[in-house]
């Protein structure tokens, strides 16, 4: 494990024996711990360790209220953490914050079947809540690999993507409404039950996707679209990047209204979790693997869309082999190929990964650039992703971290992608590790515009210190 | 006309002939005008009159930038205008602000037919926009009845919403980033090439649906979906608004992906329209008609499930008579009944005019309530509206504006809203003519927030005055 920072911790409070006792009296003295705190401090990826003596659980929003008025008046730090499941250092403390965790918060409140509106507390674990509105015919709009564990405040806090924002968008347009505490204790309440509602300044974005630096989110009102009587998936192999582009193109062209994931594998990422997890992949032997799903209301319709699809593909030559399936179980188990390569790349040994927008026609060069550039330094650079969302997760695995390969890497991926116009983050967002490159992708004035709109917000910065702006 | 307002003006300095110099030194004297402003000062529902003495028509953001930087040091205040087709007062002058009109900030720039990501500027007409991206294959996400005149600029400041929100959600969704001047003349940059980018805070959402108070929308990256190339609408009678409740789920059901629209028309409305028009509706005599809309890829599949749709509901006594067509010509003719509708009720004297959001139980009940309390003081109390998004337009028309019916609507027709939990703006926005009702649907805490935002980024107070806060 190579935790990755020496950070100066900054001008906060020191916790001391009367912090705690305000606490206990607060959420009472089982939903405060003070050891063994290893999995509180520890991100995913074991790239960046916190050194919090304290983990605070409250219950509801007036003890988040509480605890955060009493922090910004002793100027204590604060970490709010969801499920730990973020891949940039966001949801770990870096110095001693107080780690606040919403777990507790974990209420489904309401599932309006007609409309699709689903109102819940920010401590639901993703996966719980999807499981939950699948039961009335719902899905929630965003789903990712690390939906047994993440929390759905922290997909919200994070503007998390994942597998489906081809069909559903982002967060920005699916939340329809949040409650937050502010760094003062001050409970606002953003909620709407509407799809519109064009009542003033639409001030929920301000938490969607702000990492828990703005404010701390309790509750969420979310539009759950209708669930697909019919899923069709198909793992294709194919021979080179211009023949999945040009699959992708198709794919829109031929299912339409009906496309739902499109993602894309290479040939390292797919040995990857095929040999970690000593997975069965149904084709082999290709450069480039492709996942392409259809969800719509009528299978034989779906079908009859997807065999066009594919016969053409295979007719062009870019498609060379591949399977369709409509099975439940034969889709998981493809998904899993798929969800497990990260997980594969970060169990071996050690990881650096970028989570990247990139332009189609420069989508894959830079795996390539980056190989060149890190040589046998690295065991494996491959690159794996939603295709469909121009977001390119590009991977570079090793025995253990060396700065000899760090430096190989950063800044020059960062300004790669800046060079091509990209985005450094698509969709895992800043937290602590990106904060420095932040200037590749965002504009002085708007940097500018962040910190005084933090400094607004929460003016002794005692919200989710050192992540997103440095 | 009724010229519904008696403010105070603001403490703001006053034109005088070094300002006009200034002004036509950075734009040039033919993009001044100083006479002839009744367009620019009049709003479309003739209920807002300001005192205009100055339009500007800047060619660039730079002209904006330096326009707004000596408006600000000298305290001018100004109204940015698009195409000035708002229904809340929100796109002309309240007092003598300077008009600053969009309309020379018109270029398409770009449009990728592979990602839909389409550049443009604030002043482009939503329909010429429209139209430009149909050439590749593709559409803009929002579409209203005003698309022949409404810039694409104000429909982002507004969160505009329109006839396909049902199928392609809201603004906040499809705008992937604007580049904006703030009241001090900085121009900020959030610009986004990419559906994912997640570096930082999502400061794009400040100005969308802001509605020109918070800063002037310069230039628009948008998401446009793919154009259907099956496009389906049926024109539907019904007796009863449980009808026309279950057939919408029916349409969910049975159209599932392809359902693009959903909207309800009562017998009033479609009255005005037939007969303010001369129009034909293909069915007459309902208490309720519905349009409902499919756009899918494949025209015989999509045609299977509507039939399957309008057959269950024919044989439930739902639906009971209609019409489907997917020619081009009638489609357009059947959409012109809707769209009219609140063209017609304009022109026929004055009409009060409530956009709102409502649990779909209580979506028409409010219609009921106002008729039994405005009586014989109305010449028609009438709703239609997007019902697929819960989102009613209530309008009452009458000879001319009256004092004594004025008050029977409102505040009740808000406190209404209010007390069935709905909102008392759905997609107009608040503007100037409910600026005293944001109470109804906002709570004290999050106004309190909006003015100490609107101070932070616009001290002087000079974007548009007088509206959104009272």
């Amino acid at each position: 494990m190579k935790i990755r920072h020496n950070v100066k911790r900054g001008n906060y409070g020191f916790l001391d024996s009367k912090d705690i006792s305000f606490f206990e009296s607060v959420i009472g003295k089982r939903n405060l711990l003070q050891e063994d705190l290893d999995g509180y401090n520890v991100d995913f990826l074991r790239s960046v360790c916190g050194n919090s003596q304290l983990v605070l659980k409250p219950g509801s929003v007036k003890e988040v209220s509480a605890i955060l008025k009493y922090c910004n008046e002793r100027k204590l730090a604060v970490c709010p953490q969801g499920g730990n499941t973020g891949l940039v250092g966001g949801s770990v403390p870096i110095c001693d914050e107080i780690i606040l965790s919403l777990q507790r918060i974990n209420r489904i409140i309401s599932i309006d079947q007609i409309t699709g509106i689903t109102v819940c507390e920010s401590g639901c674990i993703l996966e719980n809540l999807d499981n939950k509105t699948r039961e009335v015919g719902l899905v929630v709009p965003v789903d990712l690999g690390a939906k047994s564990s993440c929390y759905i405040g922290g997909n919200v806090s994070t503007n998390a993507g994942g597998l489906r924002v081809l069909r559903y968008g982002n967060l920005h347009g699916s939340v329809l409404g949040v409650e937050a505490v502010l760094a003062s204790g001050q409970i606002i309440d953003l909620m709407s039950d509407f799809k519109k509602d064009n009542t003033g300044y639409h001030l929920k974005h301000l938490f969607i996707g702000s990492e828990g630096t703005l404010g701390v989110i309790t509750k969420i009102s979310l539009l759950c679209p209708p669930k697909s009587d019919a899923v069709h998936l198909a793992f294709l192999g194919l021979s080179s990047f211009d023949h999945v582009l040009r699959t992708f193109i198709n794919a829109k062209r031929y299912l339409g209204e009906i496309l739902s994931s499109c993602e894309m594998i290479d040939a390292g990422s797919l040995e990857a979790s095929v040999s970690h997890f000593k997975l069965n992949a149904p084709i082999q032997g290709y450069p480039f693997y492709m996942l392409i799903e259809s969800s719509g209301s009528n299978a034989s319709h779906d079908l009859e869309k997807f065999n066009e699809f594919l016969e053409n593909g295979m007719k062009n030559g870019e498609i060379l082999d591949g399977t369709v399936t409509a099975e439940l179980s034969k889709i998981q188990d493809i998904w899993k190929l798929r969800e497990l390569v990260p997980v594969a790349l970060v169990n071996n040994g050690y990881c650096f990964k970028y989570d990247i927008s990139l332009p189609l026609r420069e989508f894959y060069n830079i795996v390539n650039v980056m190989q060149d550039r890190v040589g046998d330094l690295a065991k494996c650079v491959c690159g794996y992703g939603h295709l469909g969302d121009s977001n390119l997760h590009l991977n570079i695995s090793c025995e253990k971290f060396t700065e000899e390969l760090y430096n190989r890497i950063e800044p020059f991926v960062f300004e790669y992608t800046c060079k091509v116009k990209g985005s450094i983050s698509a969709e895992h967002g800043i937290g602590f590790l990106k904060r420095n490159y932040l200037k590749y992708s965002k504009s002085p004035e708007s940097i500018k515009m962040m910190r005084s709109l933090k400094k607004f917000l929460d003016p002794n910065g005692i919200l989710n210190p050192y992540k997103v702006l440095n």
